[in-house]
């Protein structure tokens, strides 16, 4: 009985999948660690943060992993986490993370800079373009949201990547030679990049688990009836 | 007419997506750059390779580029470039770029270890072990496909990561502080960087796309009608 039509089966509650949420709290869980772990690193090695002075260049690290990954991450996730809310709520709630995450980043970026925003902006601005103006056609959407996802996928990525990146520099630059001879901080700076990595790891699997998927709701399935999109996983609505 | 049995319209010669060729000859492209960059950077900066005295550590790099890079991706674009063979002729094909990959790979390991095989190998053997056994159940077939493919992603993802982070390594031990003064040396090397995250980015691309995926062939469908899986797109058929 579950057919092409099992879509039916998923209007009004649906249940959330067994593993999932264990899933998401793993990954809280490394976010929070690495951002605990990114603080910790600042205060016992690097004196600290403040608005003045050298020690401003150490606010740079910090809002990188809060905004960039812990909540960049999240911000991803949403639609995994939100399963019954409306659409509406979900995409509200995705945004506003992606706005956290924006400006921490920002504040972060003026404090050197990877020409991050580069990349992100325009998904940025199309993403939010597309939300402004619902009246956007169905098709054009739905051609879009693949793209959104994976390019979404893609900077967080990159954002985990040059993260490590800045770390391993950091050390380096400091370290030396002394890098390979297991000082304190080496340790705990790669165990930091092992969080970074891991986070960005199980933020990745729960987004691609094609059965964690948002099912749709079931305002949303009036508007998708088209077969085609249906059946091949791939309408907006099915985020 | 394009409704969930559109499966049919694959059966026999299904055609090639008309912008996947472009897709893959640009991974190519990459790929192949960044080899040739990789041997540019040891050749000229370097000293070159032998397989004796100091210059045996410019081996790692290169069979890193050549073999967990280049190599390792194509043996992921195998189901998305071969679309009409049989799928054991591309499972046999998948399984010799691994294969080759490995091989170069366990090389250039020899020659300065990141504890890569400890991730690989457990991958390795069980889908391996599977094309061997082909009398594995089927269902158990179908639940680690998807885990074989995330995993295989990200293995991938992580030794273009790695390798990042070893260029930036061998690039900061030598020019310390005159990192940041465009040395000839270290533009040429981050442009490889670039190169490997490019290739990384567009192999990722190839796989994720939906609609490229390989359309399962007549053989395969008679094997796994079931409804619920053909329509997910989830089946083991439809890689």
């Amino acid at each position: 009985s579950s057919s092409c039509l099992s879509m039916e089966s998923h209007a009004g509650l649906a249940a959330t999948p067994r593993a999932l949420p264990y899933y998401v709290a793993f990954s809280q869980l490394l976010g929070l660690i690495a951002v605990a772990t990114t603080g910790a690193w600042l205060g016992l090695y690097r004196g600290g943060i403040a608005w003045q002075g050298v020690l401003q260049f150490n606010v740079h690290p910090l809002c990188m992993v809060i905004g960039l990954i812990f909540l960049q991450g999240d911000a991803l996730l949403v639609y995994r986490v939100f399963r019954n809310e409306t659409k509406r709520t979900t995409k509200v709630l995705h945004g506003l993370l992606h706005v956290f995450a924006f400006i921490i980043a920002l504040v972060g970026e003026f404090l050197g800079t990877h020409g991050w925003t580069l990349l992100s902006d325009p998904q940025w601005l199309v993403g939010f373009g597309f939300f402004l103006f619902p009246g956007a056609s169905f098709s054009l959407r739905s051609r879009y949201r693949p793209q959104h996802i994976f390019f979404g996928a893609t900077i967080f990525l990159l954002a985990v990547g040059t993260a490590l990146l800045g770390l391993k520099e950091a050390l380096l630059f400091k370290l030396g030679a002394k890098y390979s001879t297991f000082e304190p901080e080496g340790v705990l700076a790669n165990m930091l990049g092992l969080l970074l990595a891991g986070f960005g790891v199980t933020v990745l699997y729960i987004l691609t688990r094609a059965d964690w998927k948002r099912p749709p709701q079931a305002e949303e399935q009036a508007l998708s009836m088209d077969f085609k999109t249906l059946t091949e996983g791939d309408s907006p609505s099915s985020q």
